[in-house]
């Protein structure tokens, strides 16, 4: 068996399974008993099974391959174990007084997470100067070219290619640069799948915030004055709509946003039983074309701001389903809702605080008939606030943004229930955005 | 065998093994011929090898456990054969044209580069508050109760409590959060293994420079001005030296990266034939002690700038070694070099631009008897200049911030070789700084 080739190289050496389950136990005492077995003795060769606390939720649902799921599965295990390794095992990597050591617990795992600003910042400057854009019309290219063509010098735009290349998002060759499989799906401004735009968004509005999370910690409000210039707590989000270049650069951010994760949450849920749809603040419609494509029995109508609608045309894709999405400008706050046997709430919630969410619930609660569906769509906090970290992060970013924040799935059956929804249950999609539905009783 | 308890999971999935040998082959193969002669048939499992193109040169040296070696291995083989899934292999991850999907190729992987910075603020943030000082004097303590200490808003330290959760550095339980011992070896302002005055030149020096990334890539010129508002490209490197407290944190700062290093830096070679070295640009000791106590027949001189060496004594550690080491004060581009039989250079070589490489080699090989030694100690970038991530960022640092880089083993083998050092090996210690040693020949 495979594990007995493997065997050699693990003599003298500590063997950690990072396993989810009990019976992982199981595992490396097999491995002993048959190689006692074999007669060749099992000297040295010392297993510990340290069961992981990650909690195995991450897809679950509809991606067509499970690879993606079982490969982050197996990566959170075993970086979970390795984050308590020293707690509670491993004494041998202990020193006199019991406490980690360098040698146990390498500083490689600070250094990461202080590194993080680097990479983000090269990726947003490489997004910015087009490298991406360029490489696709051209590539491969060498430095020197790709410097000329984004007019900077070529001694920073070697030191940025190469950082990109050691990120995975270009290959770097003999003849030059060109785009990885990552950088042509997400990197390119015009992609079908472009994150481009969210990204310009960090690049421009998140970083400066995040510039002052000292003071946004210390005073608990956004830091609008400091980061942008703008005075008062509302900046951007009331200003980017009287600038139209700064509102389609939102609606594009979003819609990448949304366009990558639409696939696994339009079949988190079997949405089959419902003929109408109503998308509250679905803005370019992103969600709406992907449910209409599953759902060809379904009509979508996307419900927004009217300076988001009079453009949500530039977004609508090839294909029959856009004959079953419609545009209807409104404030949902205010206006009368459309009707639909499914409201759907992506992105929204974590935009308000709850007095807010309360308003808007009882609103939809209103116009939604018994048996009618509410599905939200959000990233989910796990219940201990503190995991998942993308989750977590987006969190503090709509702290730091907005004064909001991320929920937990008791957080959301408790509002959603307190309006008359039941039965609220989620599913957490593996990808970016998770998807919890509710019944009207 | 352990596989066998497995198999009933991979049925019906694609199974990747990320090997690095082509002998990996044979364990699926063996699992399946296993599998078949038990009865149960082998139907639906489908192993696809991928090698990994990772080398695996990560440790190799002196880990007292290759724990981490190994786990750092094994995540760079899947990673990287997970970067390259899509292009060779993997066909059913592909769309009718051949291109990947989102669902093959997930958005996690760039939302991940995306959100790095928000990681490395919020470290940076909840060191400058003390969060970890804090709960190491009190904890465990509740989000209410840090905010108090550090004179902040409730709900700002709340979220920044759970992302450090998130991350690792805390543990949060009913009781409250409590600093995890990755954040007691390396975040508490006073430790002996301390990152703290690093994270704060990071926050304070770095972070300003990285937000003009873009400029420094565009003119190739250090952003002193626009970063710090300081003119001219010789910014803090010389500023810094009339401002003591400024001094002591880049010290502290370089005093702790050193340090926790130190130890795999000492033991990548037998220096136990030296009996004189100089570590040139050594600063507060730091490697210096470490070789003290590793090597008891060594005498070790620290030769660095006078407003350093005046300082050095505030970072001698307590222990026998420190009678082995002494302080002597000049410029190693000026004054005459202290004699020794080895010569260090550790984190001085990628300060500075080749003609001034040249001119300190020069006169290193001068000072140097045939026979001598002289250590290197970079973090070494592969030969393609685009791995390992930690190097290729450092590189990116120092242009940004000094218009220097890092190099490679042959562009160090061939600036050594120019002044008479021969037989020029490294070893990669696995750690945040590597070594390599040459001989006068």
């Amino acid at each position: 068996m495979g594990l007995f080739r493997v065997i050699p190289k693990l003599l003298h050496n500590r063997v950690v399974m990072a396993g989810a389950a009990p019976r992982h136990q199981q595992v490396p005492r097999n491995a002993l008993n048959s190689r006692d077995r074999t007669g060749s003795g099992s000297g040295g060769l010392r297993f510990t099974v340290v069961l992981s606390k990650f909690e195995e939720n991450l897809t679950k649902a509809s991606s067509p391959t499970r690879f993606p799921h079982a490969m982050e599965t197996a990566k959170q295990n075993v970086v979970e174990v390795a984050r308590r390794m020293h707690q509670k095992h491993g004494k041998a990597m202990e020193d006199a007084d019991g406490n980690p050591t360098v040698q146990s617990l390498p500083p490689t795992a600070i250094v990461e997470l202080i590194e993080g600003f680097k990479v983000s910042k090269a990726l947003f400057t490489a997004c910015k100067m087009k490298v991406f854009d360029v490489l696709r019309d051209e590539g491969p290219l060498s430095a020197a070219d790709v410097a000329r063509k984004i007019d900077a010098s070529e001694g920073g735009t070697g030191q940025l290619l190469d950082v990109c290349a050691a990120l995975g998002l270009l290959e770097k060759t003999e003849g030059g640069y060109s785009n990885t499989p990552l950088a042509t799906l997400y990197l390119l401004s015009d992609g079908e799948y472009s994150l481009h735009s969210l990204i310009m968004t960090q690049e421009e509005v998140a970083w400066p915030f995040f510039s002052y999370l000292e003071f946004a910690v210390r005073e608990g409000t956004v830091q609008g004055r400091r980061a942008l210039g703008t005075a008062g707590e509302d900046h951007y989000q009331e200003s980017f709509y009287h600038n139209r270049e700064k509102k389609l650069q939102f609606m594009r951010a979003m819609h990448g946003h949304t366009k990558v994760a639409a696939r696994q949450v339009s079949t988190a849920f079997d949405l089959s039983g419902f003929t109408s749809a109503c998308d509250l603040g679905g803005s370019t419609g992103a969600l709406a074309y992907e449910l209409a494509r599953k759902y060809p029995g379904l009509k979508v109508t996307v419900f927004d701001l009217p300076e988001v609608i009079e453009d949500a045309v530039c977004f609508q894709p090839d294909g029959p389903q856009t004959g079953q999405v419609s545009f209807v400008p409104g404030d949902f706050f205010r206006d009368t809702l459309p009707e639909a046997d499914l409201y759907i709430l992506g992105k929204v919630l974590h935009n308000w605080p709850d007095d807010k969410v309360h308003q808007l619930l009882s609103r939809i609660s209103r116009s939604c008939k018994p048996g009618g569906g509410l599905l939200v769509v959000e990233m989910l906090l796990d219940e201990d606030k503190c995991r998942p970290l993308p989750a977590v992060l987006m969190s503090l970013n709509m702290t730091v943004l907005f004064q909001a924040r991320a929920r937990s799935l008791s957080e959301y059956r408790s509002l959603l229930q307190a309006h008359g929804f039941t039965d609220v249950r989620a599913v957490r999609t593996g990808t970016i955005l998770d998807a919890v539905l509710a019944t009207r009783a």
